[in-house]
């Protein structure tokens, strides 16, 4: 082989082999992975058309089914971040002029709106200052006045910790002939989830926060009902790699190609939920559940108070108010640069306003709100 | 908690740990992970903002110039597969009634006719029998006649083993003012690729052929003319997950939080890009081109013969066809049950007709070309 052209090294970096600090990741996420997700993942990789591999998606489709608590058929792991899976629902169902009808109460609510406005829907909002829910009677207010086809609500809001409660939604928007789509990225492996006796439609979340994996594979899920609308489609659906229509043959019996799969992820979610089947998904509920009420009670303890009232927060995300005077980035750096803790900031309405405290997953445990309330203790103005 | 629900456990699987089998992939992808790919990608996570991981965001963006000879500043990884990178190409510069011209010799050539036609384009094709290539003067008239925003050419068409030349083409792209985008999903890595010398305005890959890393992290890269067409659209990007306003934000120095990064494959990519890097990317080209010519000179001292003229075969991936009488499909299955070894069967108009052996990145050595001989010999009908 004689090249003609001589090669450009500017760009070839010299580096040393990778070296990352160990982080307590408390943030809104990722999460630390559990160390046994962490070993599967660094399985070395088969083919995507592998039999081991295709009896590993089964696998993945039947226990992403019970952490959600859903029968349906077409429950799948996108090959991307939530973000992704986030997208997925709402292409494939939504087609120009729908009107989509979103519930916004932070940053993961107006993202629904500017996604669903990208595949053309005539979106309709409503709004609640960020930290705050829906009450049933705003949302059948709201579905009476925009008669949308399809309602979009988040039920964790990974930006403010607030639980939407979604008793009675479903049968609304039964009701109201609309579909409903639910953001459970904050929730699933965390907080209680029942998809079907819900009513949900159409649901996405990701691998890195109640279920303990690195971020990058992120569940799928849509009922009979959205399969129903998805079918009706007048034109293809306008996103090829998230296309149902196609994903569908190729996690289903077809097995027609599609895309070559992020094998390795897969093996770290199908232990990530491996384990949450072991523990038993309403064990991992109390146990998020009985962690972050420790967690409140030591923040509260130490003089700290919460954004969010108590019925509607999370057990996975706490919003803190940074006390007055206090310089919230400052304090985040030093935990993360002296204490190796990581948490998150506020964004949009919260920014400069609340620190936000994850327990996810493999971090949902007594000593790591331990380790955090003893750096803050030191961290904090006395 | 008191639930009010109960659980139900139809789904929930009880399994064991995962067990895999450990195949040599010499299919068209996934190939092996190099060791040290996989022990990089092992690294617990840390936050997709922590200093350490936009420090390796930066390296990610350096190497990747290199590997592809380009100085593009907007040069990132996509999180997602190739797949994923290739619809970035098109969704970022493609408006409603773009013409856009494909080059269509084989499986993805017409993955980007659909993709494109998702995006509005006004869709226009240049064919050739699977396996050949265009010629300067076939894409000269066919720019004459279409008059294209955007001509796309597959530099290496994973269904067919062929290598497009593109000498000369990028000048004739700028003589009828129209972007060129170019797939090199089975080149990056492992065949002489100039980028910017060859005026390419789009390209994309994936990380797991000739880089030698899992799958779902993948390059992309535009060219500054290619970004005035972005900055000059009339609408949104219609894609959140891969617009590109947005993304080269959070890789430039705005650092705005768009996705939760899937952490762990960038750890692998950075450290699949530091081994090419530490080898020379024309050291890369030469082996892989060492290797596939041992190869093909086994190949055929075994008594067949390759689909493609030897002057556009590609040193990543070979497609051998199968002698008359020989069932393919028994002697693909029989190597991967019995030796272990993956190789791919033919797509479309080659399907039935070849075997595909890939020997890309980590895999292109001669002992893996030694291992699939001594296999086929035992395995081949005399």
């Amino acid at each position: 082989m004689t090249l003609t052209s001589s090669i450009n090294n500017s760009q070839r970096l010299q580096l040393a082999p990778l070296k990352i600090p160990t982080r307590l990741l408390l943030g809104p996420g990722p999460s630390n992975a559990h160390p046994a997700v962490l070993q599967a993942m660094n399985t070395p990789p088969v083919g995507h058309l592998d039999p081991a591999f295709l009896a590993l998606m089964d696998e993945i489709q039947s226990l992403l089914r019970y952490v959600w608590q859903t029968e349906n058929p077409l429950t799948i792991a996108v090959s991307g971040t939530g973000s992704a899976a986030m997208e997925g629902t709402i292409a494939n169902v939504t087609e120009p002029g729908d009107v989509v009808l979103v519930g916004v109460s932070g940053y993961f609510g107006n993202r629904l709106v500017d996604m669903a406005g990208r595949y053309g829907a005539d979106v309709r909002t409503i709004t609640k200052p960020w930290g705050q829910v829906f009450s049933l009677t705003e949302v059948r207010t709201a579905l009476e006045t925009h008669r949308p086809a399809i309602l979009a609500l988040v039920h964790a809001e990974t930006s403010t910790g607030a639980r939407q409660p979604l008793s009675g939604v479903g049968d609304l928007c039964r009701e109201f002939d609309c579909l409903l789509l639910l953001d459970t990225v904050t929730s699933l492996g965390g907080v209680p989830i029942f998809l079907d006796e819900w009513g949900v439609d159409l649901a996405y979340s990701c691998s890195q926060k109640g279920l303990g994996c690195p971020p990058g594979a992120s569940p799928f899920t849509m009922s009979p009902r959205a399969v129903e609308k998805l079918q009706q489609r007048r034109n293809k659906v306008a996103n090829w790699y998230l296309d149902m229509t196609l994903l569908s043959k190729y996690w289903g019996k077809e097995r027609t190609y599609h895309h070559t799969a992020p094998i390795n992820l897969y093996y770290a979610l199908r232990e990530a939920l491996r384990l949450v089947a072991e523990e038993g998904v309403e064990n991992s509920w109390q146990r998020h559940q009985k962690n972050v009420e420790y967690l409140w009670q030591e923040l509260e303890d130490l003089g700290l108070s919460l954004h969010v009232q108590r019925e509607f927060r999370l057990p996975t995300l706490t919003t803190v108010c940074i006390p007055e005077g206090v310089d919230g980035k400052a304090v985040s750096r030093q935990l993360l640069n002296e204490y190796n803790i990581e948490i998150g900031g506020g964004l949009g309405e919260l920014a400069g306003k609340v620190w936000r405290v994850g327990l996810m997953g493999f971090n949902s445990r007594k000593e790591n709100v331990d380790r955090l309330l003893e750096a803050l203790r030191q961290v904090l103005p006395k």
